[in-house]
């Protein structure tokens, strides 16, 4: 029998109990062992629920105890996640993790001590919720060198961005549908505007390219400028707009990351990624492309990757999986000379289009839409060139990126 | 540094040679350990190419060399690759194979071997090419219990429906081209009649149910019965006909596999894998739907499987990785008992819908393509049911299952 303690029991702890509840015959078959959860953390009381018998209030009776050799942590946040793990680890015990907050800030640090320890940090469920892809990227693209990775990271905006286009409702009244729901925050923030999706690229981009990708230093940009105008555009261009998280790899092997709005069409592996689901897009330099796609988040689906996590930790009790993600920094180049088309809207009170092949050279011009608008694409330009063009226009109206 | 051997060096076994010598550095870094080809194995000459060398004729002089240590089988077929492997697993070599019909048909056996000597049977190139799909199943999806695999496994099958539905052309001029173009072989028998897709199915199957599924008790059906007709309706219904490779487990836990081709809708995870790109689709009791996609052939996306595979053994040298697929047989469900619907074809000239409904109940009309037929979707009706229904029809033209 090996004993674990799950420290936070909201959504996903829950779930992480549940599916050993559920699925405990068949764990036990892969895990080799029983798997037992000797102890709760909670702030809170239960009341009627049976862990209410295992439920503790003070981390160090987990932390202390010998007897827990995997600490499963999902309460989120940095801190007190921070000290609680690192003090698991340098006890002896290997430390499962949900936590994308955690794992962008200090994975690098927590993985060296992890090996130190000849124990695991395992963080499966931090990226694309029950999707497989730490593990795929650590242990099955080890042949490739990796040149991109894109994904659809954030369910939430996934889905307002999927039925402000299928019901042509505007952005507020989406994201108001999806609070309904339980889909989004009251304060949505992290995910509209994109910081949640940048702390998972930040964690998929480090393990590609075995070097620390700060998440800081990723331009990011949410989806709350995006009308139901733009999602117009993008129906008539037969696209659809999706908030992609992106790293990639130029030939001269400096490395960019960003979040913004993309305008995609049915060629992109990731177009049929709608609603909630989350897309991982991976191209290596002699797999190709390949692309992983499921649940990016929800109870049970993020419930499972964790588990999953705890029968390897369970698998590999004093060995430790090797997983190249050095801290030393990988600087990234500025996303200025990042080139991309652009869908680009101007008043036509103020432009001509003519004006605008002045300014753009050779366009392509895009179906009406609105009557007072002119919409065109232009070629591929940088983001600094774009953003000096940008201030030349007067009566801009918006601009999307666009691949393809 | 860690000796290897290539058995075989055709299309695979070059592109490992490719592969390693590529991608060298990073793979040294993952695996811990440089790995060096010390024999490739081949009937063949190879005059002026660099593996001239290292260039065997013997097997012999590869598995009784104690410094290799890893052998990698890419020969294909049954024999002689299972003695040699058998050999290479008996004299203390771990073995990664691409070899889907030693796979399917000894991979019990040569798992329970691996694991008796401490060694590794490795084989994620057998199915899906390119895509990470043995190594989720066996290591990522290990907190489920898995209710479905549907894969389109087969390449060339994917390419030549793609084109008979975006050019308008028949069968055989679409397997010409796919012939031309070398994504079918001269005998392309394998492939159209499902047979390799089958293969894959049963090895994924076996390891999805931890038991041993024989590839001759799948139902297979090809795809040669399939018309550019069939092809319009799908159009009519905007949906798309796929070569679907499926293991089902009923909530009775009972399981069914069955290769055949079915018509889905965008809807489908699977709708959107065309031409000669693979799909898996696994859902599971807890993660819900996942979905792997990627080149399921190729030179190099095959080849990056098998080195990917090497990284693992060198890196588990002295360590099985535990796979659950027991010898034990699981006796498969007959399809006779399993539902779907049916898009049915029937000559106006013998039929009226009339006749259809009083056969089948009520029947969903379909629009129509050719003025002298006439074409319904069957409701759900077993595959037992549906055979004695057609021998009550004068005037058939064809079925095509359909999942929606």
């Amino acid at each position: 029998m090996i004993n674990i303690a799950v420290l936070g029991y909201g959504t996903i702890g829950s779930g992480v109990v549940e599916v050993l509840r559920i699925n405990g015959d068949s764990i036990f078959k892969r895990a080799g062992d029983e798997i037992n959860v000797k102890y709760v953390l909670d702030l809170k009381e239960f009341p009627g629920d049976p862990i209410m018998d295992i439920l503790v209030h003070d981390a160090d009776i987990i932390l202390d105890d010998p007897e827990v050799k995997i600490v499963v942590e999902v309460m989120g946040g940095v801190e007190p996640a921070y000290s609680f793990v690192k003090k698991a680890l340098l006890n002896g015990k290997s430390v499962v993790t949900s936590n994308k907050e955690l794992v962008a800030k200090h994975g690098a640090e927590l993985l060296d001590l992890a090996k130190e320890k000849n124990l695991n940090f395992l963080f499966e469920a931090s990226v694309g919720g029950g999707i497989p892809i730490i593990r795929p990227l650590n242990q099955s693209l080890t042949a490739d060198e990796i040149v991109e990775i894109t994904g659809i990271l954030n369910g939430t905006t996934n889905y307002i961005l999927s039925k402000m286009s299928e019901e042509d409702i505007d952005f507020e009244t989406a994201l108001k549908n999806a609070q309904a729901l339980g889909y989004a925050e009251r304060d949505p923030s992290a995910d509209v505007d994109g910081h949640d999706a940048c702390r998972k690229i930040a964690i998929l981009s480090s393990l590609a390219y075995g070097m620390q990708v700060d998440f800081e230093d990723i331009y990011t940009e949410g989806i709350s400028h995006i009308t139901d105008i733009d999602i117009q555009y993008a129906k008539a261009l037969k696209a659809r707009i999706k908030l992609f998280a992106s790293s990639i790899r130029d030939e001269d092997e400096s490395v960019y990351a960003m979040v913004a709005p993309v305008m995609i069409r049915a060629d992109h592996p990731l177009y049929s990624v709608n609603d909630v689901f989350n897309g991982i897009y991976v191209k290596g330099n002699v797999i190709g492309d390949v692309m992983f796609y499921g649940s990016g988040a929800g109870k049970l689906p993020t419930a499972s990757a964790v588990v999953a996590d705890v029968v390897d930790a369970a698998k590999h009790l004093n060995k430790n999986i090797w997983t190249i993600w050095s801290s030393k920094k990988l600087e990234l180049i500025s996303t200025d000379r990042v080139k991309h088309r652009f869908l680009v809207r101007v008043s036509k009170e103020n432009n001509t289009l003519k004006d605008m092949e002045a300014l753009f050279g050779e366009i392509e011009k895009v179906p009406e839409v609105v009557t007072d608008e002119l919409a065109f694409i232009t070629p591929l330009i940088s983001e600094k060139d774009m953003k000096e063009k940008k201030e030349q226009i007067s009566g801009i109206v918006g601009s999307v990126r666009v691949r393809f």
